[in-house]
């Protein structure tokens, strides 16, 4: 028996019918060299008789003393977690981002441990997929990705290789507090009254209190300068999901011209995806969109956790030329973190949890405030660099699938594999119909970066 | 514009996360003769085209004066609702019945029409799958079955067919209270408070008050004997689904030999399959369970809506012999459909109600009465007589998918097809461990009344 922290309450307590609170990953595998045919069934068997499973995704939702705690689950039926399922004729990416749109969709059984193991069959020539749904109570999406990492190995003659469920457990890996968490900031920020998510009334005014004083303080002023946007709406309960990936090597051509970080090229991308989107929705603002982008500010290596801070991007969605936009982008986040590196953990703390906190506010009470403090997230997770193997098959790409929230429909977090930079969209299907097509205008984007350099 | 009736309100209040109230259908289909091997995937492009939704699956929820209301969806985005799904290796009976249990436990999104059409190539020998699943707010179960079978032709050269949701609508059907329900008798018996569901409290201390003065009624005291069993749990989100079909053929020659109804001898399958079932769990209460067995009461064919009754059927569980126990069963059903014969409208009404009142009480409030009036719910939905066909696809057979309940956690729903009886089981996965088991134990119920026949 383990309490909830309050950060892990603040995510049950968030989720409701049309916001799911679960984060996902989608990874792509070709079958081994010489594998037969029902590869993949096979394969399905063989993770079926791993019925031991391992913390934290033996817990399960249970209830001491008026407070929620993580029990172990007695009568785990595996059938329930782990799914060997199969995408219909042709078997194409657009049939399985169908499928994974729909799934992370559904909400999870709270009775049960809050994970899902879906084992995709029928993509493409000889391929398959697996996606997996944790509940951001349990683990958080740089703690999944960690784990889909130990999942895998560097061997492709390695075999035998046990699925996520039945990991070994690694010290600190029980302790739900480590891993980085942007909400817990939220948490700092309230002190005390954060621990008592039973008492949301007092945690909502003492989070309208401290953005009141903060707007009239010019040092905190620039907080509060994003538009009101069709992405800050309320959503409704239909995910799509759209992936890609895109090289590496390209990007950092396009970095390499105009002097920018990878980072930076790739918010770029992100700006154009949006302000094309937008303008062909009739729907650009007229002043330039905020990005949320999470950034880790560890400055040595003795502490396990990650130190997270916040940068506003502000993405220039306002400039048609391309290359002035990387260019502001750059400066922009340049400026954020020269400011970050002159700042005490205090003030990085502080910072953070203000810029989080009207969107914490709205999702606790439901009301919309004036101030929007940003329009989008744009998480960048880390993933391995080598090419990876799962007993034996390729991983060809790896994607993250986020949280969309209201007043946040669109979630693009990427993550970086073995010369390749992995897009992940989220977000409320009715809000922003034809998201996929951002797919394109990320491309687009980068295209057009390389034609301005000349590349 | 259409106001929800009280009815429907009932079923949106009820619905929560590990209870939804869907009703849902599954058809099994072979091949036309000649049929290409990519034929479901051709039927898929042609369903697309049917972008035209008819009354009423283009209706969403909104809500108008604070009062629930039925809207046309203006932006109805069919991919949400028509999907195309397939069954992974190797593609049996089993596999589909996996898959419509995870299917079946999602909730729907209430921001859109309450349907979804899931079409399921991957099927054995050039079969598919069709599962519909329907809101009961928006369609009741015989409504959807009805037009299920409306969607169906008895020849097998039509072509051009269309799906459910561009149906032609026929005059009648778009009123939702003419469908025969038994949820409308406790709205019966509650009079005006019945349509006042924001007062829920009024209206369970209602059902409380009309409960107790039954109680003490000698005439209704038989309705008040059930026993409590593992049936009558708390359920969780996991639904577990269950199909089969069974000779009419079989189960006909054994009416004959015990001179009883269809009804009967299947009501003694259920009986035997729950009996062993139970024993296995080592959970078999020593009084009989007894059965809500919904009948048709209809003396003539003057009136379009069907008048619906409630039998409590005595399943005889405690009794060993099984020629026995359908004879029983038999003189129980028959004794209760005499005593329906000698009552007025209203009598049948109140009747029903007081049978249905303490689940209602239940399910409104969440507590949890002392008095179980029924251990589980056996309903037997007429189904079409004749072969069917749906685009030159023989239907081989159709399954009910009902819904379960806190405190009723199985539910037994059966339909005649074309000389087989179709059984649909839907239970609570946690509550009911290996429920699938009892389609073993119904066999075992008809081949043991065989023997005891003689047959």
């Amino acid at each position: 028996m383990k309490p909830l922290s309050p950060t892990d309450q603040l995510f049950l307590w968030l989720e409701k019918r049309q916001q799911p609170m679960h984060v996902g990953g989608l990874q792509l595998f070709s079958f081994p060299e010489g594998a037969p045919d029902d590869y993949v069934a096979q394969l399905a068997e063989q993770l079926r008789r791993h019925t031991q499973v391992t913390t934290p995704f033996d817990r399960r939702l249970d209830t001491r003393l008026a407070q929620p705690v993580w029990v172990h689950d007695e009568h785990l039926d595996l059938e329930h977690h782990f799914r060997f399922e199969a995408l219909p004729t042709p078997g194409r990416i657009r049939e399985l981002l169908t499928f994974v749109s729909a799934e992370h969709s559904h909400l999870m059984d709270r009775e049960r441990p809050l994970w899902e193991f879906h084992l995709i069959e029928g993509l493409g020539e000889r391929q398959f997929a697996v996606y997996i749904k944790v509940h951001h109570a349990l683990v958080d999406g740089i703690s999944a990705m960690r784990m889909i990492q130990q999942m895998l190995t560097t061997n492709p003659a390695e075999r035998d290789m046990p699925p996520i469920w039945d990991l070994p457990v690694r010290a600190g890996r029980d302790d739900g507090d480590d891993g980085p968490s942007l909400w817990r900031s939220v948490g700092h920020l309230l002190g005390e009254s954060g621990k008592q998510l039973g008492t949301v009334p007092t945690v909502a005014r003492e989070l309208l209190r401290t953005i009141n004083d903060a707007r009239k303080d010019p040092a905190y002023d620039s907080i509060f300068h994003a538009p009101r946007s069709i992405l800050n709406q309320k959503i409704t309960g239909s995910r799509r999901f759209a992936a890609q990936s895109y090289s590496l090597d390209r990007i950092k051509a396009v970095c390499h011209a105009f002097h920018t970080t990878v980072n930076d090229v790739v918010t770029a991308m992100c700006a154009t995806a949006l302000r094309t989107y937008l303008m062909n929705q009739d729907a650009l603002p007229a002043k330039p969109l905020i990005a949320m982008v999470p950034v880790s500010l560890r400055k040595d290596d003795s502490s396990e956790g990650n130190q997270v801070g916040v940068i506003l991007a502000n993405l220039h969605t306002d400039e048609p030329d391309a290359a002035v936009r990387l260019t502001r982008i750059h400066q922009g986040i340049q400026t954020a973190k020269d400011r970050y590196a002159t700042m005490s953990s205090e003030e990085i703390i502080n910072y953070t949890a203000l810029t989080l906190a009207p969107a914490a506010f709205h999702l606790l009470t439901g009301m919309a405030p004036k101030w929007q403090t940003y329009n989008v997230v744009i998480s960048n997770v880390p993933g391995p660099k080598e090419t990876c193997y799962w007993n034996g098959a390729r991983l060809e790409g790896m994607y993250p699938v986020s949280i969309a929230m209201d007043r946040l429909a669109l979630n693009m977090t990427l993550t970086s594999y073995n010369g390749q930079v992995e897009f992940g969209l989220v977000g409320c299907r009715r809000t922003l119909p034809s998201l996929q097509r951002m797919l394109d205008y990320l491309e687009d984007g980068l295209a057009e970066l390389e034609r301005a350099a000349g590349l």
